[in-house]
Parts: structure tokens; C-alpha cells; sequence
């Protein structure tokens, strides 16, 4: 009898999570290994809660739909599984109903926070005997996973933010007045999104004309020297920062205090806001902030087709590893050419990826650490390209129906 | 001999009006009645300034792109002309200057300060006995101006709004917990732009819950109640906020002093700040608050075809208005029909329209001051209509050069 599968998604959102849960669909459907595919709602607490959504009679139409739909379409979690040693519990239970609805893999898209739950469900499976497959697929718009080349998500949201950041600079450009425009973009500790803004430059737009990342201390007294350096040949100043930039004691630049989440990541806001008021402090000059805030994730009408298909992708593969018989892995990919851009699909022990960070290189951003250099944007361009087909309905975008996240729908 | 003609830019950004400046400079051509077309660099005080582009050879294709450039392509400025009476001088240097250059017409794309502009050089053309023709051409995002159905800028601000709010309410639904999102919303005096998000309402989504406009006194503890009345049957509420929201005595509700500009408008920020903090101290959900911030006025890519297409009748009506002797006026639309959708075009004494604000009328208001009724979305609803096409290059955005507006381009 042919086994059934799960598949779920954790973490936060991206517009490209979506497309990676359409290629276990359309995978899982045509290559006929799975019986019956269970999209878990709400993560792995959906299985806890028995709450699934049936996909295995997914239409063609609706996988496209899927795939530039943004968000979680099976909604999400933050639940963090305890180590076995700790308790046992949790995983008795996950795998008592794994075995009662007859499952042979489990699925999990998501960041590093979901790779350690896959990462911990292969290993108790293995411990026990289990032949459950689990297999992660990677996303985050944060782009900080270790082992690949960059992860889904991340090329959408910076497509997003590059032309974010030159619409704004149209916007700044207009005024025969010195100004200064700080933008704050996500990136709680990588810098990469940050950086992407760098690709709003052309042959006449300089901005943003100043880049800080996380990687490299912050320093209120330099980055007003930086501004002061520009002020006599630039009218409009532009910058990008991100929300995780740090001084050289690693304490935050915001104006908010941080609070921690249950993974212990730092709550941030408030760090463009913060530049803002120092600047209007010390040098007097017209001042704005701007945090771009949650649309640079769901944006999905500005998503990058490469993007997407790559997404797509990294899901199908995740299911024919599974059927093959892999286990404990994450799908991914890695560049083989820059011009063309070029990549091969591969798979990695997810236990090389689990509760990692990978930050911006040192040496992708500049010595005096308000830029990044063309290396970056080297390597960033090529994950911008293509744009995909987006759907209106009364001159508003219009996605696939999510009522089944929605209590209050009817 | 042909007479010349100036347009100018002036106020804040919209992505409609350079298809307004698209549609003078093509009516211009076209009609062959104005010998060379000069634009002028930030607005009049590039007459002052004596900067100007020669407009009069564009192509075809330049005006296209035109169309669908964001911001300004003349650069804008924030001047204030003084009453006559004050100081005349301003008034002699400038008419002499038009005298000079042969102008036959001065067309002006702005709001309502801009509207002020156009009724006093009119009315001192007239004084002196000169025969140039003064026009203005309306556009604010704010669709605050009387007189008129609605001002292009609106319907493509309104179409991003509604969007971004659909796209955010997707970010909001994934998780299995009770959370607040409090989006706030530009427009310091009218809650048009507010209203907008209602527009992001479909068949399973009735995110915003509560929408706030300044229009009605904004009461906190009535704010809480109606968050609190939500709770038990919505998991995520999701709110639209003016920036403007004021209370009984008419303070701002927002966490900045309101410091005032120029025109003696407040400068606002902080309102959805301001009530996340509320929201968390009052009822300890999760909470969050967005600023859409200057996006809503320059995310050209979401423009809507319909605001851009009256954009550019407005700006060519204007010189055949002027071409035909008229002045002081400004051009407009009148709306004919809902179902379908049809206006007529008009022009009206400026002297109607500069210095007022048109509010939005108390009955298209919920009673519990909480909502928009039917009428204000069947009023909204045709003006987001189609989409424009944008061009991308390397997946980013990619608008008209503006180079010269941008001293450091170089």
C-alpha cells in the first residue's frame, strides 16, 4: 500500500514559500509515490491539532495560483520542538499519528527555526526505526541559511527592495533642498537583504549613496562623518540600514528596547527612526525614516520569477529525494556560473544547516563598512530577474482564497 | 508669432502627475498653438531661477515613458508666492521674466497651495493687463480639492493602499494567535487615502476591520472597545489609521510633536505608533504597527491606468483651454456615472479651488465612526482601475532619467 505524506510550512513569511509548497504538490501528484498529500495548517502544530487540508486533488490552476500567492497558504508557526532528552512526549505523539494515517515523509519549508525541527524529527525517526522521511526546504527572505547559495525568498524581497529604494529616490529627488532619506530594511542579523537595496543604483541615481549591514560595527560619530563627507556634492542622500545594525559592544542601534522571542531573537524596531532623530540632532538637516516594514515579504506582485521557479524547484526535489529513500536533508542549491547565471540542485544533512546564521562576508562590503562592493551585487543581480504574472480583480491584486486561515471569513 | 509656454510641478509627489505634464506637453505638439514648450525646474521657482528643459521636441516615446514615471519629472518646490499686497516684487521679476521669454501660458500641476499660485498670478495678470493665459492642473494624492469628482494622483495612491493592505492581511492570517496590525495611512486632513483600504476587502477577507479617518473626533478608550468587541471572533484585526486622526479638541493622536510646515500643515508621524503602544499597554495582544509611508505616492509600478489616463486629460485640456483665451481656471472631472464608470471634463474659477480641503462627507462614514459605508467604496472603486505597464531592467523598476534633477548624477 502506497504511503501518504505531510507537508507544512514555518517561520515567516516570504512570497516565495508558497511555490516551493506548489512543487511538492505538483511532484508529489505526478510522480504517484504518495496516496494522499496532507498540507499540515499551521506547521508541525497542525499535525498535534489533526488539522489538514487535503492537496492531492490540486488542480493545475490552482498550483500555478499557489505559486505567486503570497504568504503561508498553510499557515505557519514558531513552535520550536524540545530535545528528545527533555521531553519525549512531543515526539510520541507526532509519531503516533504519522503512523496511524500511514505517512512516509514529512515535509517542512522554512528557515533554520524549521530545520531544527527537521533536523530533530529525522533524528528521533532514525532513533526509533521510524522509515518516516523527513526533508526540509529551504526559504527565508533573510537569506542567512549556511550550505546554498542563497535561499528562496530572498531574490523576491530584493527585487522588492532595490525597487522600493528607487521609487523613494525618485520621490527624494524632486526638492531643491538638502535631505536626507534613511530606509530601514529587515535583517535581523545578516545583512544581505540590506545590501540588496545597492541594485536601485543606475547610470544616474547614485542612491542609496551609504549602506550598513549587521556585520560591521555601527558607529553613530562615523556614520555622521559619512553623511557630512557627501553633503557638499549631494543634495539627496540616501541610505539603507538594517534593522540589526549593532555598535561595537553588539547593542542595538534602536530606539526601542529589544525583547526577546521565544527563540531568543531580538524584537527590533525603531532603528531607522533612531538614525533619524541623530541626524536631525547633529546636522540639522531635512530628515526622514522610512521602515519598509512587512511589505518587502508579502509583496507578491513585485516577486522574482527566478525566484519562484527556484522555489518551485527546491520543493519537486525535496520529494523525489524523499521517495528515494533520503532522509535528514534539506534541498538547496548552489551556483555553478555567475554571466550566465547557472545552479545546480543538491541536497545537504540538515544538520549542517540547523540553527546557523550565514552573514554577509567581510570582504562583499567595503573597508569603510558603508557599502557593499560589486561582488555583492554581483552576485545578487542575477536572483532580481524576471517578473512574474499577477492577477487583478477591481484594479487590486488578487490571490488564491485563504479562508481556512481566517476564523472569521463567513 | 507663436507665443512660448511654461508647465511647472509643484506640492508633494504623485505617480499620476507626470502623465498630467505628458498630456500638456502632447497637446502642446500636437496643437502647434505654443512655439517652444519650456518646463521649469522646481516648480515656479525655477522661473525665478530662469531654469528650464526645452520640452517642445519629445518624442512620442518619451511621453509615453513619461506617463508612467513616478514623482516629478520637473522637480517640485514648496513656495508660497506673498499676497500683492505684502510684496509685489515677486509678481514684477516673474512677468517680466514671462514678457522676456514670450510666454503665452503658464500651466501649473499641483494641489491646493499650487491652486493658490495659479489664482494670484491670474488675477495679477489681469490687474496688469497682461494676456497670459494661467491654468492649473490638479493632482494630490490626498484627493482633498473641491470642486472636482476626484484628483488624479488618488486612485493610483488608493489602488497601492488597497493592495498592500490585501498583501499585508495575507502576511497577518498565518499564525494560529491573536494579533492587532495597525497600518497608518497618509492624508493629514482627509481620509480619502484611509478609506482606500477598504478596497482590500474581498469574499473571505474583511481585513480592515476598522478604518479611522480624521474626519471623525478619534476617541482611545472607544478605540479599545471596538478592538475589544472584535476579539472574541476575529483571531487577526487588521486596522486602518489616518495619519491625520485628531480628538475632540482636535489634538493630533499621534507620538511626535506636530511641528508645522510652511503652509502651516502639521507634520505628521507616529499615529500607528502611538496606538500599537496603546493596543499593548491596554489589551497585551500582539501588536504591530506600519507606516506605508511615501510608497503610497510613488510606486509608479502600481499605478492605475485610470487615474493615468485622467491625468493626461487634464494636462492636455489645459492648453486647449488656454489656447482657446481662458485663465484662472483649473481643469477637472465631473463624474457622469457609477455603473459604468463615466465623467466629463470641466474646467473651474481657480479661485473655487485654492486654499480649501474637501473633507470627507460625514454620511460616508459608519455611524460608530469606525468604517466606510457602500458609497464611499462604490466612489473609490473605478478610480483603480487597469493596470499600466512597467518596464524592469535587470528586475528592477526602470523609469524616465531624471538626471536633472540630481546634481551629483554625474
Amino acid at each position: 500500500m502506497k504511503k501518504n505524506c505531510i507537508v507544512a510550512q514555518s517561520g515567516g513569511p516570504t512570497v516565495a514559500i508558497n511555490a516551493s509548497l506548489a512543487g511538492v504538490i505538483k511532484e508529489a501528484i505526478q510522480s504517484d509515490c504518495y496516496e494522499t498529500v496532507y498540507g499540515s495548517i499551521h506547521g508541525i502544530q497542525g499535525v498535534f491539532k489533526r488539522e489538514f487540508l487535503d492537496l492531492s486533488k490540486s488542480s493545475d490552476r490552482f498550483i500555478e495560483q499557489l505559486k505567486y500567492t503570497p504568504a503561508m497558504y498553510l499557515g505557519s508557526c514558531r513552535y520550536k520542538l524540545p530535545d528528545t532528552e527533555e521531553d519525549i512526549t512531543a515526539y510520541e505523539t507526532l509519531f503516533a499519528i504519522f503512523e496511524e494515517m500511514n505517512i512516509g515523509a514529512f515535509f517542512y519549508i522554512g528557515g533554520n527555526d524549521s530545520m531544527d525541527t527537521v533536523a530533530k524529527l529525522s533524528k528521533y525517526a532514525q532513533s526509533i526505526g521510524s522509515p518516516i522521511r523527513v526533508v526540509g526546504i529551504p526559504k527565508t527572505i533573510d537569506n542567512d541559511l549556511v550550505g546554498v547559495d542563497h535561499t528562496p525568498g530572498f531574490g523576491s524581497a530584493a527585487k522588492y527592495i532595490a525597487s522600493s529604494m528607487r521609487e523613494m529616490a525618485y520621490d527624494t529627488y524632486i526638492y531643491d533642498l538638502n535631505s536626507v532619506l534613511i530606509v530601514e530594511i529587515m535583517g535581523r542579523d545578516a545583512g544581505w537583504l540590506t545590501a540588496a537595496s545597492a541594485l536601485a543604483r543606475n547610470s544616474f541615481s547614485k542612491a542609496p549613496h551609504l549602506i550598513y549591514l549587521p556585520e560591521v560595527a555601527f558607529d553613530k560619530d562615523n556614520f555622521i562623518k559619512d553623511i557630512q563627507a557627501l553633503m557638499p556634492t549631494t543634495k539627496n542622500i540616501i541610505i539603507a540600514v538594517s534593522e540589526g545594525i549593532r555598535d561595537k559592544n553588539g547593542n542595538y542601534i534602536s530606539a526601542t528596547t529589544a525583547a526577546a522571542d521565544k527563540f531568543g531573537h531580538a524584537q527590533l524596531s525603531g532603528t531607522g527612526k533612531c538614525l533619524e532623530l541623530l541626524v536631525k540632532e547633529r546636522l540639522g538637516v531635512k530628515v526622514r525614516s522610512v521602515e519598509i516594514n512587512v511589505l518587502q515579504r508579502c509583496a507578491a506582485h513585485m516577486a522574482s520569477m527566478a525566484d519562484i521557479d527556484e522555489a518551485f524547484l527546491l520543493g519537486s526535489l525535496a520529494v523525489e529525494k524523499a521517495s528515494e529513500g533520503h532522509t535528514a536533508i534539506m534541498t538547496g542549491l548552489v551556483r555553478t556560473s555567475n554571466t550566465p547565471y547557472t545552479y545546480e540542485l543538491i541536497t545537504l544533512p540538515v544538520s549542517e544547516v540547523a540553527n546557523q546564521a550565514k552573514e554577509v562576508p567581510r570582504h562583499w562590503i567595503n573597508d569603510s563598512g558603508n557599502d557593499v562592493t560589486s561582488d555583492m551585487i554581483d552576485y545578487i543581480k542575477p536572483l532580481l530577474e524576471g517578473e512574474v504574472p499577477t492577477n487583478y480583480v477591481d484594479g487590486v491584486v488578487d490571490y488564491l482564497d485563504v479562508s481556512h486561515l481566517i476564523p472569521d471569513s463567513n
